[in-house]
């Protein structure tokens, strides 16, 4: 198994993508792993260190993180998230992963890759850790803007097929995101989906879900459309900033505090392993016909390292032929 | 003036709401409260307390935190939220204030007090501590699930002039909540209400906001629709929690936390004081013709006392007339 990392992608590259590759590599990972972006740059990161498994592929440019990414795309094409895509197209890979701008890594896994036969719109997973100790996710995060019923649908379909293959979760429990638990709560695009999720035999659909409830972990997978998606996991992300930045200024700042940190090191480390999402904070881009592993644009090595794995599994677990089987069997509203 | 308090809802009903509107006039509050409800459960909450400026009405009957409002409102006359409102209504109150079932408080407004001439649909504010020390708003948080542009822009006329009247701010700056801060994002609600803001004369319209915004107060006011911002403010109270039972359970949890939570107290207080929020964590229903103030279900006296704080300004402000006036002259799209 081969997999394209954007060596480019994200606000520590190249030299934390390629930190994550090697530990992907040292830690035992066995996928051959081919850095995609400016060869010197990237031959400036590896160093001396063992680069067994480990190509080079060239590629000249770079969509930034706030370009407008379909323009990009089309107008350059040697970017480093297009050519690592083109080598899933190719077969001479069989996934791409990038911390890259995620508007780019949608548009180029939609233009080169394509969707799955079946799949109207693709989603994008939002990984949290939450309080039960286990993963869970939350989709569309933003692919979508709009969505309707048959698309929520679609997200429900594709998400169980992600956490079994990848997360290896037997009949994932799916939410759909609500203003309340009960079955009529909500606008007319909730009320109809609750009907077309509960129709759905393929899913194991528990009713709705409301905000508090995905830090809980109260389903395995949380549906909505991209917008709220979005605004939602962003507030998330915004808060648990927050609570870092107060705990460590406000309770750990003064003189008092650093005493209080030394008493206080074991809970904090116990606190940072419950909440710690470098093992799932990455997910594939759902809907597309490859594996286009999306990971945080700030992330350092051991993130990476853990999307290699994501897209890994979702390669070797057969990710891609059971969604479009799914997507193949599932009735459309 | 006169604040009529629903002595019956929340949580901690009656107590805890007789302990709030006593604190409130022990503080030095100058309206008179008009505790409403079952008059041997007030009057047994009140015990021999003085009760200057402080004068019960029977209302036998409750809507329970999990009841249909409207159903319950319809078929029962006599319930605690249904007698206070009519009290705002037949001008024996100037406000009334409730920590109950939100749903029934809000369909006994719009049931009792009607809506003010111009605004289309009403809108719930949530009130935020935020990191940069104010309080901030969002809304709709889910008077009304659907929203359109015409909807989007009367929240923002009116939660400015709500953080005018009753948070003292001059010209406070208003964010429009989407997935990203380029006026081309979002979906089509978002890109023509970006517009329809961007050209009201009345507001202080600062562009996009984003989830993570909410929490730092980039903004004043954050506007959305009422499905969105539901599913947000949970997410967020539902992380707060989160965050509250690590620092308890895991940082100051075992025997070594306790030593570290003897020198951590002190910031402990300092990070509590600012992420405070009894102060502001109530607003009134806005576009309803008269001032009903909804807050917390888990309410306790402190967070009372203050709600009816926000009643008396709110109605002292002269919020109803400053919103009607709006209304009357911003410019539909």
């Amino acid at each position: 198994m081969r997999i394209a990392v954007d060596a480019m992608g994200g606000d520590h590259a190249p030299d934390e993508i390629v930190r994550g590759a090697l530990l992907y590599r040292t830690s035992g990972g066995p996928a051959d792993i081919v850095l995609v972006g400016r060869g010197e740059a990237i031959r400036g990161a590896l160093g001396n260190r063992d680069r067994s498994g480990i190509t080079v592929v060239e590629a000249s440019d770079v969509v930034a993180m706030h370009e407008h990414p379909a323009n990009a795309l089309r107008r350059r094409p040697d970017t480093s998230i297009g050519v690592a895509t083109a080598l899933v197209k190719r077969g001479e890979a069989d996934a791409v992963v990038s911390a890259g701008n995620t508007g780019a890594t949608v548009a180029a896994a939609l233009f080169t890759l394509g969707r799955i036969k079946g799949i109207d719109r693709p989603a994008l997973c939002g990984m949290l850790p939450t309080t039960a100790g286990k993963p869970a996710c939350i989709l569309d995060v933003g692919a979508t803007p709009e969505a309707e019923v048959r698309n929520l649908l679609e997200y429900a379909v594709m998400a169980s097929r992600f956490m079994e293959s990848v997360h290896g979760l037997t009949r994932p429990s799916v939410g759909l995101l609500n203003m309340g638990e009960e079955e009529e709560k909500g606008d007319r695009l909730r009320r109809e989906t609750h009907v077309a999720l509960r129709a759905a035999a393929t899913l194991n659909f528990v009713g709705n879900v409301e905000g508090r409830d995905v830090m809980r972990g109260t389903t395995d997978i949380a549906v909505c459309d991209g917008f709220t998606g979005n605004v939602l996991i962003k507030g998330l992300e915004g808060t648990v900033d927050v609570f870092r930045e107060a705990i460590r200024d406000d309770i750990f700042g003064g003189p008092l505090g650093k005493i209080a940190y030394l008493f206080g090191l074991l809970g904090v480390r116990r606190m940072r392993h419950k909440l710690d999402y470098d093992p799932y904070a990455s997910a594939p881009l759902l809907g597309v016909d490859g594996v286009s592993v999306v990971t945080h644009g700030r992330a350092r090595a051991n993130m990476l390292r853990w999307a290699i794995v994501v897209a890994e599994r979702a390669a070797s677990g057969g990710l891609i032929s059971a969604i479009a089987q799914s997507a193949a069997t599932t009735a459309r509203p």
